[in-house]
């Protein structure tokens, strides 16, 4: 038992950060590597599903990784939902998960806060995925939903009492996202003492002939007028891997971060310490990969994956 | 006259990025010093007036400089008023300027897409100081004014069907901003032939207990889900220098900048190969340009003025 646990460390350790095909491995080189990590954390969009519809064979992997014993979490940066609301779009899709089963970036902002005992209101620009997340840790907030200019910017500008009990600003994904919002926002930043915490940075979200601003050029706003950064809790920032350690023990070294997106996913891999695969479901392929892996940049050369693979189903004959 | 001249000319050249105090000059010096350019930029606001408030003599001054025969230009970062209405504003404050002696961003985006032979319809995120200048030049646009999420994001994806005819986006300052505006301009930006011009970068406006964002929190917003840069028409940036030159036949090494603010007005002389005025009835002073000339950074050092001095009326005595 040691044995093979010092090979697949070792077998491990000579994937790292190598750009491997899963397909050039032998079965037994698979399910040793299966076998150098306990822990899961899995992308959700491009990943495991698209949209509303599961990808081929991924409910079966996860649901065995779960079986196998390993813990499993998905990890995603999208800030509109709760843990229950993803865990009921989960189980809908056959995945035999709960809510401890899910790390959001609502979620992260709002263990964030309780960690630090905060207890003051918060100035959310975002939707009920954050604001529930909240109210589950206690903690009071004003501003979501639709706010936009009546009258003049004058009128704006005069008709704002800001609430002296903020003390933190959350800038998520908003589709009210207005200038009067982001008046208030920096207006509230502007007391250096207030918390600026950003879900996330993703820029779009392209569909085929309509782009969909993501959650990054709002916090882009806000950081510009409040000459200020935000405190980013979504991937590929570190601060994930500060709940992980903590509130579920897990050891990175024997963590694989499964994602479709190498400056996300890769990336967060990389910043913690993981192990890494990528599917080539989603946003980046094997192309990408060789050329991320030829490239003179190592901020660049971090984005190589340790193992890809065509799809997450590729595992199901090893587990 | 050609030894007055040369000489003026060494005399400027002396001064050229040296942050030196005008008081520190004899009123000889002070006279050379204004025979070695015959245009004069300022900027307005910090410089002339605040707000509605002239500052003391600058009216004076400015008038004797024109009186003078120097030709004169008011430079604005502010997208929000045409020409005309800056007209009327310096008029009303005693200002003798036409529409002539006026630069704006506005002004400029319009003439930029002028000089193109733009013959599509632009959509704007921006006021009526855009639309126009742009009616000015026979230029068709949409997009100003409100247009909030009515229903949900699905419906506003849905409900909007991009004009085939849009060929640019501008993007200036709008109380109005909302992500509905931030969807429609990323979705025509998605195509690489259509044109993006950003008014200006400010950032933001500070009042005593309030944040007014500025333009460039906006342009971030859209720059970061279209992922590409804007062609930005505001100081500090080199594009006006194009039209200073081509439209007025003015000569860059004749020209004076004045300015309150380093970072926009100084450097945009220096981008422009202007010489150089900081009054001190602004954003920085005397002991920000000491800082800047000891920067190690020579992008910092790019900041300092030719000459400083408390307030543009100073120069009074010497006109």
């Amino acid at each position: 038992m040691n044995i093979g646990r010092a090979a697949s460390r070792l077998l491990s350790t000579m994937y790292r950060d190598s750009g491997t095909n899963l397909a050039s491995l032998s079965p037994a080189q698979i399910k040793t590597w299966l076998d150098s990590f306990d822990t899961v954390l899995t992308d959700c969009d491009g990943v495991i599903w698209v949209d509303n519809e599961p990808l081929s064979h991924a409910t079966d992997v996860i649901n065995k990784f779960i079986d196998n014993g390993k813990k499993l979490f998905f990890v995603t940066n999208n800030s509109t939902k709760t843990r229950p609301e993803f865990v009921t779009k989960a189980v809908n899709l056959g995945f035999n998960v709960g809510v401890d089963n899910i790390i959001s970036t609502a979620y992260l902002a709002a263990q964030y806060l309780k960690a630090k005992k905060f207890n003051k209101k918060v100035y959310v620009i975002g939707t009920t995925g954050i604001t529930r997340e909240l109210e589950a840790v206690g903690i009071e907030h004003i501003g979501v939903g639709p706010d936009n200019l009546q009258g003049t910017l004058v009128d704006a500008v005069h008709g704002f009492s800001p609430d002296p009990e903020v003390g933190a600003v959350i800038v998520g994904f908003d589709e009210h996202f207005s200038f009067v919002k982001m008046m208030k926002a920096a207006t509230y930043l502007n007391d250096p003492e207030v918390i600026f915490i950003g879900t996330n940075t993703d820029e779009r979200f392209p569909l085929p002939d309509r782009v969909i601003p993501g959650t990054g050029s709002i916090v882009n706003a806000v950081t510009t007028c409040t000459e200020r950064p935000p405190t980013v809790m979504g991937k590929p920032n570190k601060y994930i891997c500060d709940i992980l350690e903590q509130q579920y023990k897990v050891n990175p070294e024997r963590t694989l971060m499964i994602g479709d997106r190498c400056n996300t996913d890769i990336l967060l891999g990389k910043n913690c310490g993981f192990q890494t695969l990528l599917v080539e479901t989603g946003i980046h392929k094997a192309e990408d990969v060789a050329k991320f892996a030829q490239s003179d940049d190592p901020e660049t050369r971090k984005l190589v994956p340790d193992v890809y693979s065509g799809m997450l189903g590729d595992l199901l004959p090893y587990l």
